[in-house]
């Protein structure tokens, strides 16, 4: 026997209490970088956009037809069309060196420079033309299909504004901006430790006693979808030498540690003997379940997660609590999950006095319960989703609505 | 003026029409390759997963605590404790040398192996320990606290079906299993070609005439978001043989060819031409606003979509159509897009016969307009998503409930 003993959890925090601390213990990250516009998606923008020049840059035709003086079309219809001659073409990309006379007009492209003497464009639909006659059969009023220079955005403009998260439509408009390298903030860097001497990287044979690493895997999963960087450490062995070591390099290039196991009240739980000797213990034990034994520290002035080893666990504490965090960290906007509104096809016992995090399959149109244990492979394989069971309820009856929340 | 003349497009499909043409075409890709596990997440499996070995391998303690044999524990209380000896601890990836006798017990780890002799654990929350004397406050049952080999998966069990998209609890599962590298379905990969002789990249200076590439870019990050891996081409010139050249390259190593600008009725709209010299147009002309001058066409046998130039037709039928497109054929489910129910703050008059695709901001609880015209940035740089009015629609008016797909 070693000289440490077991230590229970005996006290634990709800686990609304536990996300406050988390999301208190977030710093938004302050470090930008510039990206490639092919890769701005998803990210935040750290600076303001301002337009550099007036979109457009010109006066431009806005359909493809004819550029004409609108009072040349006027009373036109198709019964009695105007006809006019056309003296040219402008196509995109050129610059006029065409005027429109009285009675003239000119073949234009939608986004091509309007010619001097024009003030209107009228629409292809609305013409015929044979040779050098364009019948046109309806009157355009001035200004009608022009994009007038600045319509859409003057010199110096906002394109976007500081903290937008990129979208496709911000790309497009940061491209329309000419914006080649938006300056963003950095992703949030998370050191992910997992612990455990039995662990063993999935693609290597199994020895005696030994199980395939789940965690660092989910984790990483996790941290990628809600905007961070995961940096997989090298599994450290259940030594608190070898530990406070790791986790003192994880704090110089991590902007957030998680461990996973360890963090349980094994004899060799090391990991929160590790956040009590390097750092400050924030919280230890959450009434979750499964997921109770979470721990949250700060570490050489870093948040560290400590996550439970059972994979279930782990993974529902990173959906509740890690995935907040680290958009917040990230400055991404609140997780909006899909929710689905089912019927329960199962009735679900609960555990009274701990909230549950419960796995569920979505099956003909109801929700399936396919939580077994905390540490099984068919309740992560089977799901589809999450229900979360309050803690002062204690059973949720076949039948009942509830809310999956969809992985 | 050249000898091609313009092309009004006289007439059009209705939207769900082009929908239902777009995903024939669309063939799911048949192509394999495996991916490494931290980069198996979204994607598709291409096989079924079996369990190589039963899960978990060995009898294991599911909790912390002392492996007892259950007969032992019969009748304890916290007032009538029973007590047994301590005769050992067996931690995780340990191989118990270790048997327990009657009136003896093991200190046991969650998923450590069971010892020879004891068939349940106590949990230490239920038990008091001096040196090697433990006292036991509840009985235990045979079993209770027991990880049964092969009780989450037998060797030859299906962990997950061929077709299961990757998320982060099923790529748990695959760990699990001890897969290294998944083997999953290709990214369909998307050949996309700007056309515009004025269209510059984003970074360079822009020359009187010219303007930035805007859909390039949106059509990647939709293509990226949805299963796809965007190959930009060169931008090719406004030429047909340039042009047939371009897409006889991209039909050799794309899965599906997208074109933006050149299928609207302007005299150098050549995509159009290209499509009917190399393949077979299938639709051009949707009565949908803005995005109306669209084209599907086979190419070389591929797919090849014609979509706008205009940046806002451009992302919306990248949206309605592109985007569904592309998920059948990477093997996607349907896109699930976020969706809120929101009044609308102003009016909007829409076009009848058109279904309209309207950019919106979701502001004060409400959705606002902000599209302005299909060609505007800040249609683009204001939206947080649209709202769809039906073709037969003619007006919606302020305070009516609308359902904003987000972005």
């Amino acid at each position: 026997m070693t000289g440490r003993t077991m230590r229970p959890i005996r006290e634990t925090i709800p686990i609304g209490q536990a996300l406050a601390l988390v999301l208190e213990a977030a710093t938004p990250i302050t470090r930008t970088e510039p990206v490639p516009l092919d890769q701005a998606h998803g990210r935040v923008l750290a600076e303001s956009v301002l337009a550099a020049a007036d979109v457009p840059p010109f006066e431009r035709g806005a359909m493809d037809g004819f550029a004409v003086r609108a009072d040349d079309t006027s009373g036109a219809t198709r019964e009695v069309a105007r006809t006019l001659r056309c003296v040219g073409s402008i196509f995109t990309g050129m610059i006029p060196s065409i005027a429109v006379a009285r009675g003239e007009c000119v073949a234009i492209a939608t986004g091509a420079p309007m010619p001097d003497g024009a003030d209107a464009v009228v629409m292809v639909e609305d013409t015929d033309r044979i040779g050098d006659e364009v019948r046109v059969f309806a009157p355009v009023h001035p200004r009608q299909n022009v994009g007038r220079q600045g319509a859409d955005l003057a010199a110096g403009d906002t394109v976007l504004q500081a903290g937008s998260v990129i979208t496709p439509s911000r790309l497009g408009a940061l491209a329309a901006a000419g914006i080649a390298e938006p300056l963003v903030f950095a992703r949030p860097a998370v050191a992910i430790l997992s612990t455990g001497d039995e662990i063993v990287e999935p693609g290597r044979p199994l020895g005696p006693g030994q199980i395939y690493d789940v965690n660092g895997h989910t984790l990483s999963a996790i941290v990628r979808m809600h905007g961070g960087v995961p940096i997989p450490l090298p599994r450290a062995p259940d030594a608190m030498e070898a530990l406070m070591q790791a986790v003192a390099e994880a704090a110089e290039s991590a902007d957030l540690i998680v461990f996973s196991g360890g963090s349980s009240v094994g004899e060799r739980d090391l990991i929160l003997d590790v956040m009590r000797a390097a750092g400050e213990v924030i919280f230890h034990g959450i009434s979750v379940k499964p997921g109770k034994p979470t721990a949250l520290a700060r570490i050489h002035s870093r948040p560290a997660l400590g996550m439970p080893g059972n994979p279930t666990s782990c993974l529902s504490n990173g959906y509740l609590l890690l995935a907040p965090m680290l958009r917040r960290m990230a400055r991404l906007p609140e997780h909006r999950p899909h929710v689905l509104r089912l019927r329960l096809a199962r009735r679900i016992l609960s555990t009274t006095g701990r909230h549950q995090f419960y796995t569920v399959q979505v099956a003909d149109g109801s929700a399936v319960p396919v939580f077994k244990s905390s540490g099984d492979i068919t309740s992560m394989s089977q799901a589809d989703g999450y229900i979360e069971i309050p803690a002062q309820t204690a059973s949720v009856e076949a039948g009942e609505m509830v809310e999956v929340v969809l992985f």
